[in-house]
């Protein structure tokens, strides 16, 4: 289990290679929900997007003799972006697995880092057997997105950071995928805050996080088709026993409701984040009562986002 | 002509109706400038956009007599928001004369602060004209666009903050349509600053200003054509008089330039802008060798946009 002590530490190991990324507020939105609503602008993060937290720390807590032969993982979004760039900010090779149909504008960005990319095909079998067999044939270090203490305690400085500058938080939403900032949100609440409550929102086109809340295993989604494209993997063992300890509720939105913040967003707040990263907000909308009068922490987890897909988004 | 106390008192007068912009810095797009750019953030203004500050002056540099029976303007773009925005926090009304093909977007924008629209056929004459009868028939006071002093020392607040927050900048580079931007931040920047060069980015589809600065007079635009719709209008004798002075050079960019430095802001930087706030970027990127080794400043000046535009502007 992460500690309190992991998590600052972790802090420590990843401050100089991580942004401290500002809190930003909007009137109008605060007036729509009735609450003070604080956004974590990890959007402005290094890559784009908090997972270079997680990826970071598990990079940084390996001993030299492992980290030589390199870092590896299989991703098609943020934690590829954040492996390469660890990779290359210690000097190591990274190797990254991505489904041959990935979004061109993705493999760009890992390339972009220097890392050598092997495509698989897009199922989760693929990934894992090809990540097996570069691990095997390099010896180098496998890096879970999610399923990985180091990961989730990385992922914890984010509301840990919130609480520093925002003590008075008294609750926090986070969007939930395999569930690694959710668990990081959900301890680093627990441990730094005083009683502040943790929500996560899921999309209803990727409902297995609310699932597995519910019947305490991990499930599988009903069906998988959501624009929030980060939130499309499943929970694992650990990251649902930090979930069902400390997270107090899971919100489901739909397709038209995560469009809607993300066009509240764009147009008030005027900053660019991927479809993902509204989750949470879309949740707090639609559950006004449950956050009214509450000083409410929203982590806007990423700004990735391939910008020819806006016409479809945000059709006249 | 507008002198530096009129400037300084612009400034007291609208203090607490404007937001203290932020100014961001962007180490990958320093690097393909080599230059160290500070991106003054007015996409983060109240209204979004740096008008309110010219607007807001003209304003509350009016007589109780002469608001008392409301401000007009005809605008179909920012100004207008800033003149109804003005209105409203004055507790006056406001008549806003817009083109009947003024985009639904900014007529929603322009009737949620509350504000009066005549709609006019779509040319400079019938503007004119309709905005003439409502000022005869109301007694409202007319604040132009940009051919007003109290506009121009308005907007010249902008490059004042700049400054102040930055006091080693050597250039600073701001869009020019009708120049009350542009002649503000030459003189503030005159002001204010120590030997600071001022250039102004327009674009290829609007080029009036650039030949004006040639010949000397106020010329009209070859032809008007660009996504950059905050900047089709034309100087006047005013702005050029002030341009002419105190202005280094401006450069053209291209309609494929101003798509390439949106591109890279909402990339990059992660900040919702509009086109005409990315001409200045797009002409730096263009003339590389001008901004080299310097501290240079930019206006972004508003964020302002047609999300179903994003389709058309970034295709795959």
């Amino acid at each position: 289990m992460v500690t309190k002590n992991d998590i600052e530490q972790a802090h420590k190991l990843i401050a100089k290679y991580i942004h401290r990324t500002p809190i930003l507020t909007n009137t109008s939105i605060n007036a729509m929900v009735g609450a003070e609503l604080f956004f974590k602008c990890e959007n402005f993060q290094k890559i784009g997007a908090f997972k270079i937290r997680g990826g970071m720390n598990a990079a940084l807590s390996l001993s030299p003799e492992k980290l030589a032969n390199g870092i590896a993982t299989h991703s098609s979004g943020n934690h590829a972006q954040a492996i390469a760039f660890a990779a290359r900010e210690l000097g190591v090779k990274a190797y990254i697995v991505m489904p041959e149909n990935a979004p061109a504008v993705k493999v760009k960005a890992v390339q972009g880092y220097g890392a050598e990319i092997s495509f698989c095909q897009p199922n989760q079998a693929a990934r894992e057997a090809t990540v097996q067999k570069i691990v095997e044939a390099t010896g180098a270090a496998f890096i879970h997105p999610f399923d990985n203490d180091r990961v989730i305690g990385g992922q914890a400085t984010c509301v840990k950071e919130m609480i520093e500058d925002m003590p008075q938080l008294a609750v926090v939403v986070a969007p939930v995928g395999g569930g690694g900032l959710l668990s990081g949100t959900a301890l680093g609440a627990h441990y730094f805050g005083e009683n502040i409550q943790v929500y996560a929102g899921e999309p209803e086109g990727a409902a297995d996080a609310v699932l597995s809340f519910k019947t305490g295993k991990v499930e599988k989604a009903p069906f998988v088709n959501t624009i929030a494209d980060g939130l499309m993997t499943s929970l694992s063992e650990r990251t649902l026993g930090i979930i069902k300890t400390y997270v107090k509720d899971i919100f489901l939105v739909s397709e038209e409701e995560i469009k809607g913040a993300l066009r509240l967003v764009y147009e008030r707040m005027k900053i660019v984040v991927e479809p993902s990263c509204v989750v949470p907000l879309a949740a707090v909308l639609k559950n006004k009562a449950v956050f009214e009068g509450k000083k409410t922490g929203i982590i806007l987890t990423g700004g990735n986002v391939d910008l020819s897909a806006f016409g479809e988004w945000f059709q006249q």
